[in-house]
C-alpha cells in the first residue's frame, strides 16, 4: 500500500453540472461536493488527489498524458460509449485505471451499456453513486503504483 | 408566445466554411448570411437570438452548460451521428430544443439517418435548407420557456 | 412564392381519431380542428388547401396519383414505417413533399424511428404536433410548385 | 362477468379461403364452419358476437374505430407481421384485445414467429386451431368491459 | 374428451414465490391459490392434475422423462428464453403440450419475446393471468391423449 | 401446352401511372401499352388473358381468390417486398405464378432485393422490360393448368 | 432484332453431373439434353450458340474475356453466392447478359437467395427450369448486341 | 450504516475450484482464503456474512428465496451470461445487490461483456480480484436494508 | 498410449432416454446398450471407463470437478449450445476433452450448429452415432494423459 | 463392414505445404507423411485408399464426380468456409462423406467455425490432428458403401 | 509534379506519446524524430511540409480548414474509427487527401478495421510503419494539387 | 536494404483486361504497361522483379508455394473479399507482402471494403491506382528479406 502516493480522477462530459442534471438518476450531489468527499476520503488513506473536469475530450488526454499519479480514477461519462482515443489513452497508461460509473449503466439505454474504455482499465465500479468514487479511491490506493 | 425572449441558435463542425463546401447539398449560402436570415427573422418574431458556432464538441457542450436562453436550436452537424455527449448536454436542459439539419439526412449515406441526438430534443426539421432554421426559430417562439 | 397555389395535405391511418387515442402522445386536438388550423394558415397564406385523409394505404396512393398540387404535405402515420407503396407513389411526384409527424419518432419505440418514405421526400418535420403542420404549410408556399 | 355483453371477432387477409387453403396446417374447417362454431359458444356464454373478415387492412382499422364491444378478438393473420397500422388501432382500443392463431406461429417459417401487435393486446393464444377461439372467447367473457 | 384423463402442470423458477415477487406484473395471487384453482376447474372438467414447481431445471427434465400424463401444461418461466434442454425433453413427449404465461410476454424486455421452447409445443397462450392456465387446461382436456 | 387456355396478369401499386413515373428506370411504356402487348403475344399463343392493377393490396387478394385461370402472372410492384398477405394468398393458390419485375431489382437500393412472395412462386423474371411479361406468358401457357 | 447473331452460354459448377444430381429438384434432364434443346431454339431464332460448362471459377472468367458473342446467357451455379471475381468479369462485358437458374433460389436454403452477380447482370429467370433458358435466349436474341 | 446486519455472499459455478483453476486469470486465492478474507472484513465492518456457493442455478435461486439478510452479493460467474432465472430471482428481491466479477469481463471473450443480471441489480464491481468483495461488502453495509 | 488408464464418459441431458427420444434422428439404441458398447471397446483398448449422465447441468460440474480420468468424453446435449458453466469446468481441465454428437449439429436447427463448448475441447466428432464414441475413446487412449 | 472397399482421401489448399506451414498450430508432419499413416492404416483395414490433394476447387470437383469409391474423407481446408461449390458436389454423392479437420475449428478465428459443407456431410472430426484422418478412415470403412 | 509545392501532415490523439506507447505496436521512433524523417524527405523532394498534432478533433477541423497546402497527409489514429466530423472536413477539401496508420489497422481489434474517414479520401496505407508517412509523401508530391 | 533481391508480384481476376474495364475506376493503362512501369522501378531499385496474373484462385496458391522471393506485393483483386484459401497461403509465407487496391475499395460497394487477406499481410496501399504498386515496390525493397 505504501507505493501509491498520488491518484488523479477524472471526470468526463456534463459533471460539471452534476446535482442540476436529471436528479433522480444522478443525485443532487454537486461535483464540488464530491470532490469534497473524494478529498477527505484520500486524506483519511494518506493519498495525494488531484481532480480534473473537463467537456473536451482533446484536454482529458492531454491530461492523462501529463499525469504523474500512481493511479487514475476516470468516469468518461459519455465518451465511456464512442471515445476510442481516450481509449488509447488509457492503454498507453503504465499505472491502474479504474473506471467508475455514478449510475447502473446497465438499466439504462441500449448504449450505455457498451463501454470502449472498459477492455483496457483494470476494474470497473457502476450503479453505487458517489459511494463509487470512495470505494475506487480504496482500490486504487490498494493496487496503485504499477500496471496490474 | 410572450414567454420566450432569448433563443440561442448552435451550429456545429464544419458549418462554418457553409457556402465553400460540398455546394450541391449545402447550397452556396454562407454561414454568415444563414445568420443574418435569422437575425432578421428574430427581430421580425420580436426576440433576441444567440448565434454559435464551432468544431470543438466540448465548446458546444461549453456553451449549451451556459446558456441563458429560453429555447435552443441545434444543428449539430457531424455530432449528430455520435456525440453522445452533447446529446447528454441536450437533455440536461430545461427549455425546449429543435434539432435542425440542411439537409435530407435519410437521403444520404446510410450513417447519416441515425441521429443520436433526436430522443432527447423536443422536434425536428431537415431537409428543407436555410428556411429550417426559419421554422425552428418560429417554433422556439411558440412553444418556448417551458420544456414540454 | 406566388408558383405554389394549392397543397394537398394527407394524413394516413388512426389519424381520424386523433383527439381521442393515445392523448399524452398525440394531444387532444381533434383531426377536424387540426383541419381548421390548417385551413386558416393556409387562408393567411394566400393557398388553397386539400385534406385528405384515409385509413386506406391504396387510397392514399389513389390519391397521391390524382392530386393537381403545387405541394404536398404528408403524415404517413404507420405507413412511414413499411409502405413502400406509399415511397414509390411519392417519389413519382414531380412537387415538393413534406413529411409531418405530431410526435418525436425517434423518442419511442424503436420501430417508428425509420422512415422508409423519408429518403423520397423533400424535408420532414416531427415531434412539433399540430404546429408542425403549419411550418410545412409555410415551407409548401415558399418552394411549392416545383420539386427540389 | 356482467360487463361484457359484446364481443367483436375481426378475421384477416386469406382467413375467408379457409378450408381449402394450405389444409395440413389450417384445417379443413371453412370459415362460415367457424363462425358457427364461434357463434355458438358466444350464445352458451351469454354474449352477443360479431363476426367482420376483410382483405384490406384499412377496413380492419376503420372497423376496429367504428366497434361498440366489450372485447375484440382478433386473427390479424398475415397482417399480424407488419402491419404498425393495426397495431396503432388496436393500441387505441379501450377494451381487451386478444389475438388468435390458428396455427403455431413459431414453429413455421421465421418471419411468422414476429408480431408486431402482440406486444399491444392483452394476450395471445396460438396452434390449438377453432378451440383458441372458443378459448378467447371465454376470457373475452371474463375479462372484457374495461382495458386490462 | 374421454381420452384425456390425467393432466401434469408444470411451473418454472421464481413461480414459487408468486404472489410476493413483482406483483404489478405477476399479481398477488400465490401459487397454492393458483394450483387451487387449477385443481377445482379440473375437477370440474374431470380429470386428475398433478402440479409440479422446481427452481432447478434438471428436475424438471426429469419430471417430463416421468410423467405418465395424457396432456402436458408448463409455464417455463425464465427456462423460455434460453433451456434448450427442456425444449429437447417436450419434443420428445408423445402428448400435447401447451405452454403458458401469466404476462404478454411481447409487452416487455425484449429477451422475453423470444421462447425457444414454442417451436415444439402443440399451442401457446401469454398475458391472460391465471385464466391462462384454466384455457389451456380446457384445451388439454379436448385433445389430450395424443400429440397433434 | 393444351390444358392453358386463361391467364391472368396482375399489376400492383403505381403501377397505373407507368410512362410517367420514373422513366430512367420503366421506360416510357405505358400500361395501357404494356397490356397490348401482352393481348397481342395472348392472342399468337391462343390463350385468354385477363389484365388486373390495383394500388389496393385487398384488392388484389381479393382478385386472386376470385380467379379461375390457368396460371397467374404477377407483378407485386412494392408489395413484393412486405406484403405477407399476398404472399399467403399466391401460396393458397393451385396453379403455377410467375413473378415478374421490369427493372432489375437487384441493381436498386437495397430494399429492393428482397422479395417476401418469391419463395412461393413458381418462377421469377426481372430486368427485362416489358419484354418480362412476354416471356413470363410464354412460360405460363407451357407450364399453366396445373402447380409444379 | 438482326443486330444478335451469337449467344454464349455458360454453365457453373456441378452443371455437368445435370440429370443424376439431386433429381427432385434439377430434374431428370441431362446437360448435354439441356443443350440440344438451346441449340434447337437458337436454330430457329437464326442465332449462333456457344454452350460452355466448366467446375472451374478461373476458366468461366477466361471464357467471358475471350467471347466474341452478342450477349451472355449464364448460371453460375453456386459461384452466384460468393464469385465476386466472376461478378467483375460480368461487369466488364459490354453486351447484354442474362443470369438463369433452374430452380427457384429463393425457396431454399437461405444462402441460395443472394446473388452476388444479379446487381450487374441486364435481367435474371429463375425457377422455370429448362425453359428458363429458352426464354432467355429468346431475350437475348431481343436486346443483345448493346449492353442495355 | 446501522440498518445492515447480515449480508449474503453468492458465488456461482465453478467457484469452489478457485485457485486452480485458471490461475493467470482468477489468481491462486482458493474460495475457502476468499471466504476468510470476506469474513475477517465483515467482522470488522459489524455485520453478519453467509457464505454460499453452488454450481447449481436452482439451488442459487432457492437460496435468494429463503435469504434473511439485508444485501446481497453475487458472483454469478458463468451464469451472468445466461441465467434469465437467476436474473428474475434477484429481481425480486427487496434488498440491495451488487454484483462482483474477480477478473474485468469486458477484456476477455466476447461472450463474457454481456451480464443478463447487471440490469437488476444495484451496481457492479468487476478486474479487482478478491478487492472486489471486500469493496462491495462495504458497499452493502452502507446502502444494506432497503433497495435503492 | 500407455499413459491413459482411465476415461470419464459425460453425457447430458434427455440422453437418459435415448432409442424411444426422436428415433429418426437419435436412432433406437438405447443408453445403456451404448455403455455396453463402449464398455466392451475400452475393455478391448485396456483402459477403465466411468460412465455418467445427468440432466443436471450442475451435477455434471461436480462430476467434472471431482473427476480422476486421464481424459473426458462429453456429449453435453442441449447445454452445448448454451451453458458457459459447463464450458468453464471443461476449461478448467488439466486433461484432454472430446466433444461427441450423435447426430450433424449442422444438419439441423439453425441454433444447434453453434457450441459453446467447442473453443475449450481439443477436439470434436458429431454425425456418427454411437461409433462416433467409440472413435472418441480410441481417441482419448491416444492423446490421453496430458492436455495438448 | 465387407461394403467398403475402396475410400477417397481429398486434401484442399495449402495442406500440399502441410508440416513447413504454421507449425504450431498444423504440425510437422508432411502431407506424405500423413498419406503414408492413411494408407498403412488402410492396409489394416483391409481398404484401398486414394489420396487427392489440389490447390484448385475446381480440380476437388471433377475429381468427386470422377470418383468411384464406396466412402469419401474430405478435409476441404479454407473452402470449408466459403466452396459452396465443393458443397453442392458433395451433396451430390451417394455414398458416406466424413469431413476432417487438423486443428479446432472452433478454438480459433471467427470465420473458421462456420463450415457451409458441414450440413451436407455425413460426420465431422475436427482439432484431432492427424489421427482425425484414421478415425474417419475407420468410420468410412464401418458406414462406407451407403450414404446414411 | 510540379504543381504540389506543400504538403499538410496531421497527426491525431496519442500521437504526441509515440515511442513509449505500446511499443510492440507502434515501434520506440518518437514523434519528433518521424517529423524530422518526413522533413528529410521532403527536402529531398522539393517541397515544404507543414507537420500538426493534436489530441483535439476540434484543432484538427479548424486546421483542416485553414491549410493553404496542395495534399493533406493524415493519421487520424483512434478518431479514424468515429469522427464524422473529420470526415466531413475531408471531404469537404479540394486537394488530394492520403490516410495513413503506422499499424496494420486490419490485424489488430475489430473496431480498428473500419475507418469512417476513408470512403472521402484518396487513398490509404497501413502497416508500413513510419515508412508508410514517407511513400505518402511521394505520393503527395505526384498527385498533389488537385483532387483526384 | 541489401537483403532484398527478388520480388513477386501477384495480380488477381480481371486484371488481364485492365485498361479495357471499368476504365472509369480503374484507368486506361493496361496490365502490361502496368507491368512495364513496376519493372523499370525495380531496376531502379535494383531489384529483379517476377510478374505473374491469373483468373485462377489455385494458380495464385501454386505460384505463393514456389515463390522464391524476398518479398510479395499482391493485389488480390475479387478474391480480397472471399479466399480464404489465398489468406492462408499468404499467411505461411515467410516473407513481407504487402497488398495492393488500383481503387480506393473502402468508397466503393460495401462488400469491397472487407478484405479477408488483410489481416495476414504487412500492409495495405488502397486508392493510389499504377503509383501503388511503385510504392509497395519501394516498400519491399526496403523491409524485404524477412517477415515483420
Amino acid at each position: 500500500m505504501s507505493r501509491c502516493r498520488r491518484v488523479l480522477v477524472v471526470n468526463g462530459p456534463n459533471l460539471d453540472i452534476l446535482g442540476s442534471r436529471e436528479v433522480d438518476i444522478y443525485g443532487s450531489l454537486t461535483l464540488s461536493e464530491l470532490e469534497d468527499l473524494v478529498r477527505k476520503r484520500a486524506a483519511e488513506l494518506g493519498v495525494e488527489v488531484e481532480m480534473f473536469q473537463s467537456n473536451h475530450e482533446g484536454a482529458i488526454i492531454d491530461k492523462l498524458h501529463q499525469h504523474a499519479s500512481d493511479a487514475v480514477i476516470i468516469n468518461p461519462a459519455a465518451f465511456t460509449h464512442y471515445s476510442y482515443a481516450i481509449r488509447d489513452a488509457l492503454a498507453a497508461l503504465d499505472v491502474p485505471v479504474i473506471e467508475v460509473h455514478l449510475s447502473n449503466i446497465h438499466a439504462r439505454e441500449g448504449f450505455r451499456s457498451l463501454s470502449v474504455t472498459a477492455p483496457v482499465v483494470t476494474g470497473q465500479i457502476c450503479g453505487l453513486g458517489w459511494l463509487g468514487y470512495l470505494l475506487a479511491l480504496e482500490a486504487a490506493v490498494r493496487i496503485g503504483g504499477a500496471k496490474s
